[in-house]
């Protein structure tokens, strides 16, 4: 196989693989209200509609055990499934879990990683229907589908941003970036012989953003007592920038963001310094927030304007001008999708 | 990490090991039927109840792609859990596929991959409608979840096979094994770096049994034209003595198979001779048949008894009798789960 035949699956990244792959489907099943290309699927069973959502996370890929804890693994590999439901505007319910386990892998590893599962199973209120388990010739696999329910009329697509709606995120952005970066940065010390150990004081926040987020369950509900019905929502996995993007495409609109209302964590700002690094980087193109970015219509905006979980960062255009960001200084700068390639990227060097 | 640990994970065996970890689990929603414990997990939507269920395939412990044609592959893949869905007499509507690649495959690979994927769903008329694609560092990753849909009182568990139920199985067992013997034998052929093909004239029908397998998907459909609703029904994926005991553990009862009514294809017996091989050891040990299982209450024989698809086998009798196959020179032997063990076995010594 020749270089240029791998490169062509890095290049296309992961939305245009899948797009290529797919885009001749036929879908004809009553049921499939919505297939490929939103955070889920939804399919209409009678007069409820489900969201189906799934993940696969690959050891060296999307964790790193040497500095990953099996029941912090657990937990999040539950939550990033969760948030691709919550991001429908859907009630997660169920979870299944297939696990593929390399031979230095004991039970009691299993147990913690389950432990993890079964804690983030509790805290959602979802019920662990099924699974599979298998030995892996090699790294940990660890594949999770959740389904969710709502009410028709309150799934929320990608597809629905109007011109002038307001651009709204959740929480504060890039605090998990920094968070990988600071244990990349330690990986050395623990793995070292010596019983020397990582000094992570200090870094707890952004050390718990990275190895266990949390879904945003609480706007979830916050939206349903405030009753709003977002035009458009998408969990934060891949950076602001990915994921507006996203929402601009699909909805076929554009969009100005105001670098100074993106909300970024002071830990988040300090770490960043210490890297001598752009926070606000790590709020665009960093990944693994698991926060949420939707969009109101303007008449809604009264709702949310004193929630403090919710920040208003800009507004819907139109296509014609581009999806942007006025910087501090007051330039236009054209948004660009730089967010983590799970085609390209990599969480382990070894 | 201790020898001794690393055993005990093989020990327990898969279905042993998901036990302990999840023997302690509450369900909690209402929509929750059945979790953990049958070919699916049924949830109830609405007025209709669906299944889903789950299936992970590793490179080097499911498939081996020496000699697996990726396009199969995908056929394959997508079946597996078809088969799942039939299993609780369902329809399968929708399946999600979760993909991860090694830097050995070029789009060309997911292409063939694909092609398989889709014609799977084209026959069995189901959309696909959504998934995941990574990066792996190592072998390739396949995860499929399949929904399906059936009435709530259709719905066919393990659990509730009685006292006088026959014992059917559809098509003929044990072919798919001997057809992963004769690839297995071959092998040293298919890697050779001359030219030489391996001779596989004449075994095309146990091979196509191992790589490209169909789903009951007309024994479903013969069941609702004869108005037949099988008390308990699994499918054969890791030989018949392995799945009848799931049928007899959870129903609490015993059963009685007679050697000489279990259905096993003049091809498969060719091949079992050739090997040195009992055919009868395919049947009851082999795996990957993906036939059915099923009891009948015996009101409903005459509607099977001249069904070509379906094959009494025996019945069921009480816990106390044990399961037992009578063999054909008449001797009582006790049924042994000796199935295909994932987490123990292994397709490739690569």
């Amino acid at each position: 196989m020749t270089d240029k035949k791998t490169r062509e699956i890095a290049e296309l990244g992961e939305f245009g693989l899948i797009e290529h792959l797919t885009h001749d489907l036929n879908l004809k099943q009553k049921s499939t209200i919505k297939g490929i290309g939103d955070d889920a699927a939804v399919l209409n069973y009678g007069n409820t509609s489900i969201v189906l959502t799934t993940d696969l996370l690959l050891e060296g890929i999307h964790f790193n055990l040497i500095y990953t804890p099996l029941k912090h693994l657990g937990y999040k590999a539950v939550v990033v499934n969760l948030s691709d439901v919550y991001a429908m505007n859907a009630i997660p319910k169920q979870i299944t879990v297939s696990i593929g386990v390399s031979s230095k892998f004991s039970v009691n590893h299993l147990e913690e990683l389950y432990e993890g599962i079964k804690l983030a199973c509790e805290k959602y209120n979802v019920d662990l229907v099924g699974g599979d388990t298998s030995t892996s010739l090699t790294g940990l696999v660890i594949s999770i589908t959740a389904i969710g329910e709502a009410n028709k009329e309150n799934i929320t697509y990608r597809c629905n941003a109007k011109k002038n709606d307001i651009v709204c995120v959740t929480g504060n952005l890039g605090a998990a970036y920094m968070g990988l970066q600071l244990l990349e940065r330690e990986k050395n010390v623990f793995t070292s012989i010596n019983d020397m150990q990582p000094n992570l004081e200090g870094y707890e926040y952004i050390l718990q953003r990275q190895l266990k987020p949390e879904a945003r369950k609480d706007v979830i509900e916050l939206f349903k007592e405030l009753q709003i019905v977002p035009t458009a929502m998408i969990d934060i996995s891949d950076g602001l920038s990915s994921e507006i993007l996203h929402i601009c495409n699909k909805s076929g609109v554009g969009c100005k963001i105001f670098q100074d209302k993106i909300p970024i964590d002071l830990n988040t700002q300090k770490m960043a310094k210490e890297f001598n690094f752009e926070p606000i980087i790590a709020a665009l193109n960093g990944g693994e927030d698991y926060e949420l970015l939707f969009t109101i219509d303007v008449a809604d905006f009264d709702k949310i304007k004193n929630q403090p979980l919710i920040h208003p960062v800009g507004h819907i255009t139109t296509k014609e001008h581009g999806a942007v960001l006025i910087s501090e200084s007051g330039h236009t700068i054209e948004l660009q999708a730089q967010g983590w390639n799970p085609l390209r990227n990599k969480k382990s060097e070894e």
